[in-house]
């Protein structure tokens, strides 16, 4: 409750559009007395040497000790020697479940209605493992790993995250009929989780196949687990059956039950400071990280706020077809609350 | 001419429901008297020892011969021991470019309208290399291999295809901010190919964000050319924009000017030998089959066929809503010859 002492959570505010939308996040909270103190953290400008990035490590230590936090997005600046921002977090920190539930707005139409999916994807390895090599001239290999431990540990979550949301199957998503071994071990790993959870109905599908079927009609599916790529792909897919990345709400899930909530869209450097970003995909991050810390009232409030306000359609910012500003969008929300 | 000597072109029915749509597309060209004669092959009932499948070498040097040829479903048969159908045929013919044209088809509404796509895969290595190995138990790798013979050459055939075919632009699909080698050399190839078309646009467009576009709006894209994997998704996600498999050609091109048109959708087992399947896939191949060997007054007036055909509504097979047999749909493709 909001007398007991808050809770404390890391806040990246992010660069290009990302501080507009994190004081849109810090008011809405503020304004819903949600009982948390922000540790705010911008990446830095030079490289530091314990995170080889720019990323500090004092905001890694941050959410280490915090165990949950708020992420706008980063442009990793551009230049050799350090590693990309969002993978920096996502090895540093390892975040191994990366969330994303997409579902339709209300009153915000695109060409589908009734959208409900929840992707959840391996965050750490497959073909995210940096291993490239030249073979011979002309020849480059990359080598996408997959490892039992990183793989069950996914799917636990996503049979866990399926029990724990009433939701009734997972999907399994691979391409097992030609990486045999890689995703073959992947299924492996989700069949033997799959046996634990017998009230959860549980399928595989093919990516290409998934991803016909995702265009044709998402309601044939409800969650999906699967490797790092793919679901790289297929979330963007879905974000775009409702609309895109800046209305979708993402979470990393890591070790030691951390939760870093983050928006996934791009920095917008083109409209940076100009009040004119579009904060609901951060927002509605904001909220998976109160479901996250049991804040169940909190974010159940906060976000009908949000869908509320889109759906009324008074105040929209300009991408999705309105003219307010971020700050009048904001006021809206908080108006609803 | 039909007056001159007749194209010899290889024929492979498949199985399921490959026998019946391949006979669609044998009456339907006799109809249009397209001057081409069929050689006939049937997957093999055991391995070939020269093939190390059940394809059968005489099978392969029948296309080899014609080079040109078109092909049905073919369901790998299940069991150790030998190669999948289809990889094999692209290994042994070395069947470099799937090119996959996905048009809306007038009268058949989907979410989406006037859907107009060209995806060329590259379609020997990449993730299909079958290179895997387990490095410790619990840990197994898959290796990507991307040359830049194979990338030169698709990315050729792909600037080639948008010139020839009137097409304003070509974008290369990769993820090279993660598979920073092997996308990267992929990239390189395609910039080193797209200078010495300044007439057609070119621009990169990252994988997870081209998916996304492509379900918001798809006119957003011309021709899209990419590594193999990307292409098996994208090209199926494009196809379920405009209703499905069973609606697109494809074909394969190969060294030496092969052409090898196929229909890509499964042997639907379940409703073969019914008289139910729809044969717009393979008939829409054939129609490429035809482009490629500058068939084009007969490629048009079939095309032109079907695609009427469809519009009118008439006669439609169970899976586009109506209750026409196979045969009843092929006989009124012949009437609007
Ligand atoms: C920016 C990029 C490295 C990143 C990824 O590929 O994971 C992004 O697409 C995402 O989904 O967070
Ligand atoms: C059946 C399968 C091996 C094949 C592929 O992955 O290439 C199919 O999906 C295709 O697109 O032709």
């Amino acid at each position: 409750s909001s007398a007991s002492t808050p809770i404390r959570a890391t806040l990246f505010p992010g660069d290009g559009i990302g501080p507009e939308i994190a004081e849109s996040v810090k008011q809405v909270f503020q304004a819903a007395e949600v009982p948390i103190e922000w540790e705010e953290h911008y990446v830095g400008t030079e490289i530091d040497p314990r995170t080889q990035s720019f990323l500090t490590w004092e905001s890694l230590e941050s959410v280490r000790r915090n165990r949950v936090g708020l992420k706008g997005p980063m442009a990793t600046p551009i230049g050799k020697g350090h590693r990309s921002l969002n993978l920096t977090l996502r090895k540093e920190l390892n975040l191994y479940a990366n969330v994303r539930p997409c579902y339709s707005l209300p009153g915000y139409k695109t060409r589908y209605d009734n959208v409900d999916l929840i992707t959840i994807r391996e965050n750490t390895e497959g073909e995210y493992s940096g291993l490239e090599h030249q073979v011979v001239r002309g020849v480059v290999e990359s080598l996408k790993i997959i490892t039992r431990q990183a793989s069950l540990r996914v799917a636990e979550y996503a049979f866990h995250y399926a029990k724990a949301h009433g939701r009734e199957r997972v999907s399994a998503i691979h391409k097992a009929n030609i990486m045999q071994k890689t995703d073959g071990l992947f299924l492996k790993c989700c069949r033997e989780v799959a046996e634990k959870y017998p009230e959860i109905q549980y399928e595989e599908v093919v990516i290409d196949n998934c991803c016909m079927m995702l265009v044709k009609n998402p309601a044939l599916f409800d969650v999906l687990v699967m490797p790092n790529l793919y679901g790289d792909i297929i979330s963007d897919l879905c974000a775009g059956l409702i609309g895109g990345l800046g209305l979708t709400p993402s979470c990393n899930i890591g070790e030691g039950g951390i939760a870093l909530a983050e928006a996934v869209h791009g920095s917008a450097p083109d409209i940076a400071g100009k009040n004119l970003a579009n904060p609901t995909a951060l927002l509605l991050s904001s909220v998976t990280m109160l479901r996250h810390l049991d804040l169940h009232d909190k974010a159940e409030s906060i976000q009908n706020a949000i869908l509320n306000t889109i759906a009324e359609g008074k105040y929209r910012t300009a991408d999705l077809g309105g003219s307010s500003k971020t700050t009048e969008f904001t006021k809206a929300i908080i108006d609803h609350l």
